[in-house]
């Protein structure tokens, strides 16, 4: 990790001007995707998912606090937790945060955060119970959903295949809820994806036009990969082929599709179905 | 139905500037519920949308085209169609069309439909498979993911109680992809519709935290009625008092809750789960 002058971990600063160098960094993470390759950082609003970081232990660079953080007793301990791991803590007015995420009412903290994702490799099939794997997923907000609702069902984390929407944007980590911090991202092309299920042990089902199969006929006998396609597109035909199952949700009215986070979850709770109980 | 000068129906104007009244008035419809509320209308874009309205029979009162749906066989056909149903049809250039809906990459075509709502009364259980019914939910975007996925598993309509969303917001009529114009809505108070319950011949499910049972455990016998609550409140007492069984969906990772769109789907696939077939 390397620091600009001025920007020693550990310390505390107060930001009033929005020209301010480390503002208009933060500014730069939320609006280019460029930014965020370059540094590996990313942005997350919210007191929440700054608490869902800490305690998951991911890298803290800057913990921006509102003049409301200040006197909350959680965002206190937050910031000093996140200074002992050696971030910058900064105190800032409600109009710079504003700016920071573009919001009317922004939220009373803000954090940057160090990007972590894993590669295909990292994979244990033996400890997993299902794997999301999405093609060429665009859209933030679905993204982000995905990554919430494979929380709640106790997926084991989201595979990324070729070139997907940024998990590490605003909107995505938004829609998430916190559960970014807690589900592991792998990103692969598709011919490594290829290559990887070659060895995978259990069933991989995805949804698709051509399925034959309902999707309640599938025996889901952990480790599952469950493989969702683009938005518009669906599953690549190099995809769909490397399935051991290719399935469809019935539909019974007008519509043309459904949304593909509800698809995904419709999906989740099928595979999941015998291992969620109350 | 009343037209302001030089907006005779049925014929074709054309505009390329921003400041033409019947402009100004769709962007007041796009930018201001109180602006709907008042004329009875709303803005949806595309010509998928366009030609769902037409289809399903809906009052048409303009229809803008681009310069690249005056080229269009569909699109010039949908302008045929409104244009005998009494709407003005608007020849726009691309800028006129990205100012009204605000977006970069307007789409070809832009109409101005009639409003339509039923009341409580309107509604026959002995017809119905299962309504939806959604207490105060507050975000466009899972109003018109809910209205579009109960379209999808061929629900009878959506009930909004109390101080929901607009259905008729640009975002909401986005979500839906066309459902808007399938799904019958409904709007009523909590006490109407608490009143109105009484008399209603099937279970009336909701989720809720203090629900006991597994959402797998009730004989979802149609005809159903479906609660779901607000995104943060989640369902009120009273409303949750006049549920037959109160429900929950398992889960088993570290999220807190599910997105309320993804809920009301995995709901949904689960009461018309005997229904649907491929």
């Amino acid at each position: 990790m390397e620091f600009k002058q001025n920007q020693r971990p550990g310390a505390v600063k107060q930001i009033t001007s929005h020209s301010n160098p480390i503002v208009k960094e933060i500014k730069g993470l939320v609006a280019q995707r460029k930014h965020r390759r370059q540094s590996g950082l990313f942005v997350a609003e919210g007191l929440k998912l700054a608490t869902d970081a800490l305690e998951a232990g991911w890298g803290v660079r800057y913990l921006a606090l509102g003049p409301e953080a200040r006197e909350n007793k959680i965002a206190l301990e937050a910031a000093a937790k996140a200074k002992a791991r050696g971030a910058l803590i900064l105190e800032v007015n409600t109009a710079v945060l504003g700016a920071i995420t573009r919001r009317d009412n922004p939220q009373m903290v803000v954090g940057v955060y160090e990007q972590q994702t894993l590669k295909l490799s990292d994979i244990d099939p033996k400890s997993a119970t299902t794997w999301i794997a999405l093609d060429r997923v665009r859209d933030p907000g679905n993204l982000g959903t995905i990554i919430r609702t494979g929380d709640a069902v106790g997926a084991t984390g989201v595979i990324l295949i070729d070139d997907t929407t940024d998990p590490f944007a605003v909107e995505t980590v938004r829609a998430t809820m916190g559960s970014l911090f807690h589900m592991p991202i792998v990103r692969c092309t598709a011919d490594e994806f290829v290559e990887f299920r070659k060895s995978w042990p259990g069933p991989v089902v995805g949804t698709h036009l051509r399925g034959d199969k309902d999707y309640r006929a599938v025996d889901y006998k952990e480790p599952v990969i469950l493989m969702m396609g683009n938005e518009q597109a669906g599953l690549s035909d190099k995809l769909a082929d490397t399935c051991s199952d290719l399935v469809k949700i019935p539909q019974a009215g007008q519509a043309d599709s459904m949304n593909l986070a509800v698809a995904t979850a419709v999906m989740l709770y099928e595979v999941r179905r015998n291992y969620l109980k109350l």
